[in-house]
């Protein structure tokens, strides 16, 4: 059994990193850290584990994480920049699910972060942990950066449109919407039940963090610069993302050649699947599970296409990428533990 | 007392302009029809309007309704039309909420809505209800198509920017979300509870009925042809639209101009509020009120303009608006009983 | 007019009574006080209010409020204790919404709120501000002790039964659910979206606060001790309580009977609407509004006496009852500005 | 392998059938019928079963259904008992999820579900499927009768206290939540969004078809009939059941007490977990589990116990109980495929 430890055990990634792995097949938690609570049970914090997880938090210390063979950091952002190079001397695996290791320029992200970063030496080391473009990085890394919730969505949807140059690089847009547990487990009053229910509202439009990492992933796979306006808003629900992208067409396609780009790029893709012409994904159908819904609109047949891809962003979006990573990385079965269907209704 | 009747009473918008007529300081509700609960008390079916509206569902006859002095139409699309032309021929001034006197083009409307019209000799009697607009022409009109509630919307956010020339046409971008109740109160599973509460999702991104009701109403404020991509989406929640406009500028133009813009387009407008820079409009705080919230962005500065509008759709999106109009049609004061402030939290 | 001052404006009551109040045709709101946001626009903290409410937020100050006809406290429990006396020597009138002056002996007030109480010589000289039994005192009243939202949907929901002696006293039964707005406007993780949304719990099984308040009510109506059990519960939703009552009847009564009683009691009673026998009041049909909702159940004809009450716990169960109580000391009439309709759907 | 069909694939029970049973590792969905989209591939309605349930709709008949093992009927009440008898002759075993074979008494079953009962002489011969009171009986039964959603939750929360003889079997009450998905998937206004959002109603409190189910439950646990109150509720939220359960101690006894008869009652349970003292459970712990969370309250030490009981309503209030007694009823272990925990948030 691969012995796995947990840094940061309190919040929503953290909790379904535990949700997953208490039925993964090859894997034990065996640490769980938590600041605040240590001493206490994981699942008296966390009812739904009951009789299913039965571990103690503990201090998040070297020591006690370098008998796991791999450390899943579900921290805030600036703490597993600081932990990550102790715990590769000790040859254990590190698979961050925050900020700290995504973009490769550390300048750029300070910008953003609003930090110095502690350890910009070790950023080119980090694999950019979204297999269905770095898979066979992802099999020999020790370092895994895993993407945010918003990037799997926009760029899972934007690949097969920029991969093969069908579109006009200048005039991304990405239209996103995700629920509130995006925002993650925080008194703060802007994600209040009476403060987010019933209401629906766009939110950082002049700027948000993740977009940076979803332009140098974009760019990538161009392999020239992209161009993204990317507005994100919040739904008035808790799980799921719904990515709504434009693009314009650059050369004459019809759909039905677009969607069968869409579906041989994703036809060895264990968790994205390509709906049939005239679909729309819910987010709904993927609650739960590590599945990415796509569908591809032609709107009149004109010159704009449309993509629509859906994820849980606690699941593709996080914690069940960075699992299917860890799969990745200790030679397991892609979809090991990650076999669990979306929650409907 | 003006005497109004309203045909189709047991609809979301039925309901929701006897909720506002009846704290009107000028309006007396005088029938209110249903065919299928005629006889039956209107609070009895809504108790939400017990102590406040004491009438009894009629049959939708001519006869009955010729005693009134205006007569609102809150039907499914296809009733106005049959029925308007006796109404205007009693001296009744009419204002249809549904689409049948919207679109000016009635091959085009046939297409669209899947029957022929009925009276297409009198569309171009049909007064467009978006007062924002038409003021001059809605104050002696005798017959009016109230505008659906995307379109309201979405037109209400693009005025400015296309009005100036600031945008190019060919790549208008409407990236809209709404309420369930925009679906109306039909028994249809795809808005259960159980099917759009905790999801979200597009619909109808091939073309949605309101898509050549906004490309009308753009046109005109063009002077030439506009192309848009409208995508609607469905909100797990009750009431509300919120808009996510993009527009490509063709001028240079900054920020601080293209919000000045919108302050002067639209300061003499009493239910239209353009919110300070750096604002996103919650759609919240229009709930239950006929205003419309804009705000101004422009990403990164960037060629890019987004404006982000929104509007509760049983209300500046339908009743609301309807009895604006009215306001406007019979010389009174254009907020009079619409003075009611949104319902935060 | 009346010149209204509100203390704490950035709570939901506080923010509530603005809404009210601003369309009240005999008061304006002069003053609105927040330490944390004094100096800043009411309608930039909350833009619901734009175009309705033009006040900037100032310091707690008794000097400012001299200036006032009435002041409303819409602050934490301990604040309208330190400062009442005060106003009330100015001959200003004070309406507390908190709980300071609800319990008429302050040492049961010690123990359930936790502090001392800064003024317990005043608390006889405060008349709680029931209308539907302390009608005559509050319109006389210089302190009113606004009843909390529990209690307010539950006494009203009892008293017909409590005062015909008509039930055993020794076995009350409230099961009572609330949206979460009643918890206020605080940055705590138990009442985020992400922890609220979709689910549904009791909380403070082992006694909640309300409960002396419940009791003392119920005692006076019955004129001997009442013992009640009192479970509250947390709804998914963000506005409206819904109490069922549970009654054991101890003399032979048929429904009918009851519900006849119900509907003398309340017959002249503006705000309270007896629904028709075999009605389940909804919390939506009182939403926004200061209605009150009560149904009559007696299942199987056995010994147990069902009694379905609905509320806004914001206005019946806070603001708006605080303009009732207003509108009552100032000679108004009792509905004066408190007319509008729930918002349905 | 087992062989197990659905029949009745297209509500919500059956998907939720479906959803578990994909990843039961000793049993395969090899048919799932459905009259009106006999043909359709089952993933191309649900596709939240896309990539995992491999099945096309057929129609319901016996001849189909004969190469079976088990046959689980998700069908409307009245369905299962036309089909049962042919069935169990071909040595097929019949799980049924509907109210058919739930009521010992065919003439109080004619009473409350408005039909004749078509096959009362093999009401005998169904086992009651709660396998925390049936469990041998179960395991050798050819036929279960499934318990309804409510009963489970209201049984499982009363049973310590009445095999206990701890309180007055002549007050029992049952206060009792469900999220909307309860009402099943039919296009009914009633459950529209627009209808059940934000509101929260109480419905059939003169007399719910659970009531005679419940009632016959803990009639046979006490030896002797016990009178309930039983009033249901409907929460604005798609999955779960929060019961609150009241009875008046007969006997003196404290809470520690209660507390560990009922930590005893269950400690050998594999999906019942007892709470530590002070607890309320979410109903959001349970979501998508087969497990019942209780807590036991004694409010001011008092006369009156409170149980509080969570399931899911689709889960252990039905599906998820379902595979508990197949796998009962095939010698698997009891908790086989129903491992998955509560998704949380």
């Amino acid at each position: 059994m691969i012995r796995a430890g947990i840094v940061g055990g309190t919040g929503y990634t953290g909790v379904e990193l535990m949700r997953i792995l208490a039925l993964h097949p090859e894997v034990e938690v065996t640490i769980v850290t938590s600041r605040s609570d240590a001493g206490l049970r994981v699942d008296s914090l966390y009812p739904s584990l009951r009789g299913s997880v039965n571990v103690v938090f503990s201090l998040p210390e070297t020591e006690i994480l370098a008998e796991c063979d791999v450390v899943f950091f579900a921290t805030p952002n600036g703490t597993a920049m600081l932990m990550a190079e102790q715990l590769l001397a000790h040859g254990i695996k590190v698979i961050d699910l925050s900020a700290d290791f995504r973009l490769k320029d550390a300048q750029e992200w300070s910008k953003w972060y609003g930090m110095e970063h502690a350890c910009p030496e070790i950023i080119a080391e980090a694999v950019y942990g979204l297999p269905e473009v770095n898979r066979e990085a992802i099999k020999t890394a020790n370092l895994i950066a895993c993407p945010g919730c918003y990037p799997t969505a926009v760029q899972l949807g934007f690949f097969p449109l920029i991969e093969n140059k069908l579109i006009n690089l200048d005039y991304l847009i990405a239209d996103v919407k995700s629920g509130v547990s995006g925002a993650g487990r925080k008194a703060e009053l802007a994600i209040l039940m009476s403060e987010t229910g019933e209401s629906f509202k766009a939110y950082a439009a002049s700027g948000h963090r993740h977009l940076p990492e979803i332009t140098q992933g974009l760019t990538i796979a161009a392999g020239k610069p992209a161009g993204l306006t990317f507005i994100p808003h919040l739904i008035p629900m808790i799980r799921g993302i719904h990515a709504t992208l434009y693009g314009q067409l650059q050369l004459n396609a019809e759909l039905d050649d677009i969607h069968a780009l869409y579906e041989q790029r994703y036809m060895d893709e264990v968790f994205v699947e390509v709906l049939p012409q005239g679909s729309h994904p819910d987010t709904r159908n993927v609650r739960g599970s590590n599945n990415c819904h796509i569908s591809v609109h032609q709107p009149q047949g004109g010159q704009t296409v449309v993509i629509l891809s859906v994820i849980d962003n606690l699941v593709k979006g996080a914690a069940g990428q960075a699992i299917q990573n860890m799969n990745l990385m200790f030679g397991l079965k892609e979809n090991s533990g990650l076999k669990t269907l979306a929650l409907y209704p």
